[in-house]
């Protein structure tokens, strides 16, 4: 396919696993990245190794509490050049976001690698493409089941102004509720879809603290508002009381409402849950999808999908969103325009 | 989605479950079936239950050489209203295939349940409906490499008439090769794809004769020409050879030309085989499908999907048919045409 124009807003985790990973593919280009410090912008392609090693390592532990734009909290912190402008290729900025948008023109697809600890974050962020008159695709790797419906409220948008939104599309939901979809396929009434994922975060932990974040807002007795009032150290606290080992049960996990949205169950039919250990990279349990069904001959069997023990988050997170990227751009191109769920495109390579 | 009008081309066991699946469904509705002898067409929808019971049972051993409509050895022969025409909203024809081609205006997609006994079969056609002006889907459940080059050759005549051509939209290809799309979404290079699958077809063993002689055609010694001159009584002898379980390795399976055509791994590292049991309705192996490739952050991994033993294989073929047939629609209706494999479409629902 015709070269991709790709841009990430965020530098955290999952938006520097996103650049790394495009450097394995050759039909698309990162060409912008920012945030909540600075942009990098190369319509000609990004110097990704640069941008990468510039920013890595040193990492900070303060949070100045604005969620705005992330990535920040992954990325090198000390010096003069905070965050992304530590990279040669960046410039500071109080608006990153905006100036991405001022280049939008160029570009095919944008990567919303923003945490999104209020719900219509990255709602509105969307509203702003909208209204700067974006035409392309927009991705993110939600997890939480009520922001699809806020989506699908701007779907007419969308539509009218040329843009494909692909949400939720990294892990779970994902990857993992597309398998859930394949493996549907068999049946003609659905009973149970189980998600159980596994993540063993020791060496990317640092990485990956707003996921943890996240995951904690998961955790009984804590909600998304109550998550992101924590300090690092109230998180630290609520990890070595668990001895590392976090178990979820009964998450508010968009794969509900995607598999009800693409009619292969009622949302109440899926659980999902899983456990995160982030002191250790093993995994503490096998990632995998249960399906069970009845068949139109009348039989009740149960399909599965597992991702090897040897995967990583990042891998499992990443690869899918970049495949549905690029999925999304071939329905872009084509004219297909509004809000899909990964129930509704098979990823591409 | 608005109302799908499928015709089923074959009234073998594909063609007959096709029908049955699609009473499950309520966003499409059976309007034509033929087989050899005869042709039934209401546009305002089959009643399939007495197609199929009328049609059922009595089957015969009988061949009569020509496989341009096949559907009819698995259907009543018996009396003076052969096969189809057995059904009260049947008539006999001697040009079944163009008599369903005369009525496709009113038609949405087209089901190719027909044996590709002759490797271009199922590509002419093809051929007959560009020819006649069709626009809408047509879908195979076809199982053999080659033939996806024979209907690729022809991707310009789809897309200029406005066909979206789905091929090999069974079990394997079909939902197997989607799920190894899928699980090859945690890497950057895939290693190996091996599809590996069990059929017990004890009761289904009459409903599925003509499967069964394209599998023979796999089996060491014998090939596509031979297994076609093939009579009844020499496919039972190589059955009683075998004592019923025929294990198949190395077969030349679209898989790996549809896996190699999305970019996912080349062909040689696809591999395809199994065991059909034809005097069990227990599967032999539990289908499996394996995908081991290296992540972008180096680890090399194996990702794996199994159907549930207690899944038939015609809940397996014909679900995913069914599915992504519907998938096809709704492409079709957006305007885009052209030859699909499994590997890019995510099935519906």
């Amino acid at each position: 396919m015709d070269e991709t124009k790709i841009a990430v807003l965020g530098t955290g985790g999952i938006g520097r696993r996103t650049l790394e990973l495009m450097t394995h593919k050759s039909w698309g280009t990162p060409v912008a990245a920012c945030d909540r410090y600075g942009i990098a912008v190369d319509h000609d392609g990004l110097d990704v190794d640069e941008l990468l090693s510039a920013t890595e390592g040193n990492l900070a532990s303060e949070r100045d509490g604005d969620p705005s734009t992330d990535g920040g909290v992954a990325v090198k912190q000390s010096g003069p050049d905070k965050g992304v402008v530590a990279s040669e290729q960046a410039v500071p900025t109080e608006t990153p976001i905006d100036d991405v948008i001022a280049e939008s023109e160029a570009i095919d697809a944008v990567v919303l690698a923003l945490p999104n600890l209020e719900h219509d974050f990255i709602p509105r962020i969307a509203d702003r493409f909208v209204a700067a008159g974006f035409e392309g695709v927009l991705i993110d790797v939600l997890k939480r089941s009520r922001v699809i419906g806020m989506l699908d409220e701007r779907a007419a948008d969308f539509e009218s102004n040329g843009i494909t939104f692909v949400c939720g599309a990294g892990a779970t939901p994902g990857v993992l509720t597309g398998a859930a979809a394949l493996a549907a396929q068999s049946f003609v009434t659905v009973e149970s879809v189980d998600i159980w994922w596994g993540v063993g975060l020791k060496s990317g932990y640092a990485d990956n603290r707003g996921t943890v974040r996240e995951d904690i807002a998961h955790l009984d007795g804590y909600d998304i508002e109550t998550a992101r009032e924590l300090s690092d150290e109230e998180i630290e606290a609520i990890i070595d009381e668990h001895d590392g080992v976090l178990e979820f049960t009964d998450m508010e996990h968009a794969d509900d409402v995607l598999l009800e949205r693409a009619g292969i169950c009622d949302a109440e039919a899926v659980t999902v849950g899983g456990i995160l250990d982030v002191r250790s990279d093993e995994k503490p349990t096998t990632t995998t999808v249960t399906v069970t069904g009845t068949t139109f001959d009348g039989e009740q069997a149960t399909n599965t999908f597992e991702l090897g023990d040897a995967t990583s988050m990042a891998a499992n997170v990443n690869g899918p969103a970049v495949g549905y990227l690029k999925t999304a751009v071939q329905r872009n191109r084509n004219g297909i325009y509004g809000v899909f769920g990964p129930t509704e495109l098979l990823p591409g390579f």
